[in-house]
């Protein structure tokens, strides 16, 4: 047992912790300036390509990406750079290529794409020309349960036609956006786990809307996408779009899930980071009744809980990473179950705790916090309510002693 | 002891209760479509007068005023009126001329103002003419402690001086809102509760810029006028401008807070029976593997627990309204701060699960449960952090010991 | 709407108030001299007799019980008093003959028992002559789904013979407890809530065996006749000794739930005040890092919560004890099962955190606190699991909106 | 980074679970019998002592030790094998003479003592022949600020006399307990940390008298020497009973907190996983409504929640220990306070859901539930309380940042 980080780990977080500095922070004010006076409402900045030259040239690159198509490093290899990205999750995700949906979505098409659906889709993606969506989520059921799936998926000659309402589809409004992944039923009346597919549909396709943005608590996300409400009205797409076969669908999105869980927890675990920081420094800094509130003992208790929280939260999700790096998803299926619950939890505590800390501010677009939390809260359905994945942990956890 | 409501009570409530369904409720989804087509997005939407009309033709109209300016009733009359009122927390207070800030704003004119101040400004806000702000909140420094205050009102000849800068000054980006209390200091060298007054500033007195809308996560509140910062470079008001005398800011600012508190927590209140209401119905319309999400037990336990929270609660604070019409504010003290502590985080911890329980759903614009939280949320800010009030109460209650 | 106390409650809490702190609290210290000093480990020391006599010259006498045996007053007359009471819990409710599962008893054999029935058994329990138990819980099942219950009551001729085993049988290792109500099944076959039955058993009824104390823990509670495991083998007694009928068992349960929570809630309350005070004494009688332990911000903050959570807590049982008394018990039925779920976790937070103010002095026999927290956790589990009433409580909230 | 035990680690661990599985659960019914026999109440009984000599023969002996004097391990070879015997608390630490506070004392005298001390004292305490005890909690002060320890130690020609009551001394009562190890003040002038010195007290010596037993809720703890209360007046030791020198007490305290925490945390890790599986075990074994407890909802995220919480705590200790080996004790500081803080409102969570589960036998003496929980409450206090830390680890966080 060993807690230390290999060569090459220290050696990218030295290179990413001087990218920060030096290129990540400064670009910061940039961004939000180029936010207020964009022409298209949904389009980056265009600081983000100016990164993104930057940091392909260092080499911080496609660094999620395991196996031939990306840099080769492994689950614990990546989860403390995704950390350190996390702490400026707006701008240092995407400078790196490495941000959700598209790091899954690449994922996905290296792991199960064809030749062609890998040359055509998966190389402008690890190229950061593109960028992706995934359209899982449904508004008329509860998607949590992958029966519940209305959008069908219907094989007709040589095509397949796709008709369904799909929503909180992360990144799709960006006009950048060009290629869904979507999931939906080719056979309603298989067993449960084989009901799905999944199927690649370029965003130009007749039929397919891109509807309106959803919000997240009055958040519209449109600095990396928004979250669009899609709509599916007989959408035909060649037969050779589908992914694996009919029936693969719930396998690809369980495959998906795992490195993404990953990614997830690290770089909520940075922007816990930087929230216990922001909350350190705005309570050294100001006064009430005659003394700094930094001295205040509520206060301190806030800063010691969140560190001794981030402490514990941080260990579990690398050794998530460790485990599927040594005995796979398959086997680290439980922690990666408890990571999807502790973590957004935990950082959504701390970044409570550092918007209270901030007064009235703390709720305010002068700072990042209450973004911040809007983001982390939204991982408390993401992939599935933790509730549901509680009750799963707790029927292997029983099963020990059936 | 007698936990019935009287007959005047009962009866106002069956009115209201009538007018909800009959008017507030129906006119939701028109409020929603004209705040989408506004030309001022600033501008409450025309379907407001409407029912501010219908309203104060059914004498639904300032009942929270107590004595001969209002509707009379006493705090524990009005309380479960506003808890009514809640359930519709952007139509219901403004229709019956009971939103904040004029609530406050106009309990101050009523009970501190001259007869001139009074006529200028009272009757107008009691007619439902204009709106007003309350400017107390500063953003360079904590303004739970008031002795840090900075804006200065400095006396010059005849006139005062006040300069200085606010922020989440709510309803000031309505641009009907007419007149500003402001809160500054005439005398940074008084005793600490001393150094404060309170000044009457129009809207249009040169020298006042209200320079933006402050957000609160990412909503701007603009259906009920927004939360501004307001800049005052030397603006000039007349002496008699003043409220009550100098270094009397402080005292007004406590008057002011006691039915404050009440009508928030009892609005609150009714929010929270609202979400309950929507996790209900939610939970018994969809299912998961096999069942309505309302078998679940986890759901029963948010669903139980809501219950058990919200009827202490409100028992607290009608409590607390029959102790300021008994024995008054000052002795109501502890129990002003105590349903000030209580309140946010129960109605905050029933609005997550029902969100949690709604499913991505539950942070959009498509269901109100978001932003009834992020208005929740500001309370825990409002009126001095939680924890400001908490080592207070520790105060007065350590004090039978000593 | 009326939150005073009425002019016959106010007298007896001035009373009651009195005689607290002319005999009770000095009371304390003997009772615990006489409780090392005893020959039966199981015998209440003999100031608790002193005490009785003492209550009942002064009136302060079955005050629990309403109607033409007891002193007529209602659950919310009675409520206070109980509270009142619980600040010394091994002493004010025995002296007053009003000390759990008397009381309970005393209500059952006052509303169910036949004449001969009352005079044999409720007459000494009114006068404090015996003492009583009853036998519900049974180790073998989960007892919280009265279908479980297990043991048997079979008719014989004009006897019925009672076999099975009970433990947790409050007050039953005292040598005074002459009389048990014993909870069993008639008629397995019969619907789930017509196969129970209750029926009178004499201590000294061949077959019965007060087999030993169970401990709660570690505590034998051997002052108030602990808790018993009893083994009935082939137990028989007359026919007569039936309550009302065949298949009452659990009509008559439920009925005597309503008074008992009132009571055990209020009492629970008492000690919860008792304990605010400890933690407040303690606290400024002591220092660290230069300052009273009081002056620290943490500790400030568990006593406003204390205060805040507990005057809400009050509020309820309160409004359950009028609505019993307005409604009947069927009516409040929702508001007893929040005040069983709500009032043991509160007053369980309150001792653990004035534990943790006396440090490992809180954990100690020298003081009350350890052991009222233990007395408080097994709350959570008296007339079944909290967690079963939650789920029974959210049913109702559900069934709303069907 | 590697998750892995090694190869050393895996080798005790199978030994060690051997052994638990073939002597040490075999052994609790036997030493619960014992204990119910015992002459001396508070005499360990005899199985005890074979379960020692089984273990010295297997080599699993003073495992805790490094160095020369002990098995040589690391604190991160240590840990796991504390943990699996803290799944029987009462009988394995002590069977591989691994229990507190010997451990703590062994390692202060393998650390600070002469030749001559470790021969009179390490050596028969290395070979299990006599039992020890620190006392440092006094009960006239709030002893978690070490200024305020107020016995005293005097230096008078040859000796020194030592004079102050001291409580909560944990292993005291045992009559094997031979040697005591007092903290006291040698010079209260000196600067707040070199005013206590630490000195060797056989307990035999006049003057020192083993007053009673202090109790744990209810448990007096006799099974492992209890926790007493010891007087110390006027008490003459040779000069040479100094540890170290003058001055030296609060180092060598300082010195002993961190293994004994990881220690202390591990068993406490270990208690948690029994308790998991206790209420595995109890929920599928019994049914209510219908269906087994454990297909409740709740009593699933009850489950969930454990194992999440457990998995992180667990890896932040093995963290803590791989840092006191690698950087030290002073440079684990932060993570030491952490485990601290963490792991006993963990663990105490997971005992009282384990309790509820079990229904009212979780509060009994059949089930070693309760007891477990009484234990793990205490260390909310042990080495001070948990707010005391809390407030430390802050000021660290805050440093980073002044």
């Amino acid at each position: 047992m060993d807690f230390a980080f290999d060569a090459r780990t220290e050696e990218l977080r030295g290179q990413l912790l001087e990218f920060m500095d030096s290129h990540i922070y400064p670009a910061e004010p940039v961004f939000e300036e180029q936010l207020a006076e964009r022409e298209n409402p949904w389009s980056p900045p265009p600081v983000v390509d100016e990164l993104k030259a930057e940091a392909r040239k260092r080499g911080l690159w496609n660094l999620f990406l395991p196996g031939e198509h990306g840099a080769g490093l492994t689950n614990l290899q990546y989860a403390p750079l995704a950390e350190i990205t996390g702490r400026s999750p707006h701008l240092a995700p995407a400078a790196l290529n490495c941000a959700a949906p598209d790091t899954g979505n690449m994922e996905v098409l290296a792991q199960f794409g064809t030749e062609a659906q890998r040359k055509q889709w998966l190389q402008p993606l690890l190229d950061g020309e593109i960028r992706s969506a995934f359209a899982m989520t449904e508004p008329d059921v509860a998607s949590s349960d992958a029966r519940n799936i209305a959008t069908s998926i219907r094989r007709d000659g040589d095509s397949y036609v796709i008709t369904g309402r799909k929503w909180y589809i992360t990144g799709a409004m960006n006009p950048n956006c060009a290629i869904f992944i979507v999931m939906g039923k080719t056979d309603p009346d298989a067993e449960p786990h084989r009901q799905q597919s999944m199927i690649l549909v370029p965003r130009d396709t007749p039929g397919l809307t891109v509807k309106r943005g959803m919000k997240v608590f009055g958040y519209d996300d449109s600095s990396h996408g928004g979250h669009a409400e899609v709509v599916f009205d007989e959408v035909r797409v060649p037969a050779e779009n589908l992914l694996v076969e009919e029936g693969a669908g719930f396998a690809i999105a369980q495959a998906r899930l795992g490195p993404g869980r990953i990614h997830h927890c690290m770089r909520s675990i940075g922007i816990a980071e930087r929230a216990i920081e922001a909350m350190c420094r705005r309570t050294l800094s100001r006064s009430t009744f005659g003394k700094p509130i930094a001295e205040q003992g509520v206060v301190q208790d806030w800063i010691a809980e969140s560190r001794v929280r981030i402490e514990q939260l941080r260990l579990l999700v690398l050794k998530t990473a460790w485990l599927m790096d040594t005995i796979g998803n398959r086997g680290a299926h439980t922690e990666i179950q408890a990571i999807k619950i502790a973590t957004p939890r935990t950082v959504e505590w701390i970044l409570d705790k550092a918007i209270q800390a901030h007064g009235a501010g703390g709720l305010s677009q002068d700072f990042p916090l209450a973004e911040m939390w809007a983001g982390i809260r939204t991982l408390r359905f993401a992939d599935g309510p933790d509730e549901v994945h509680k009750r799963s942990l707790a029927h292997r956890e029983l099963r020990k002693y059936k």
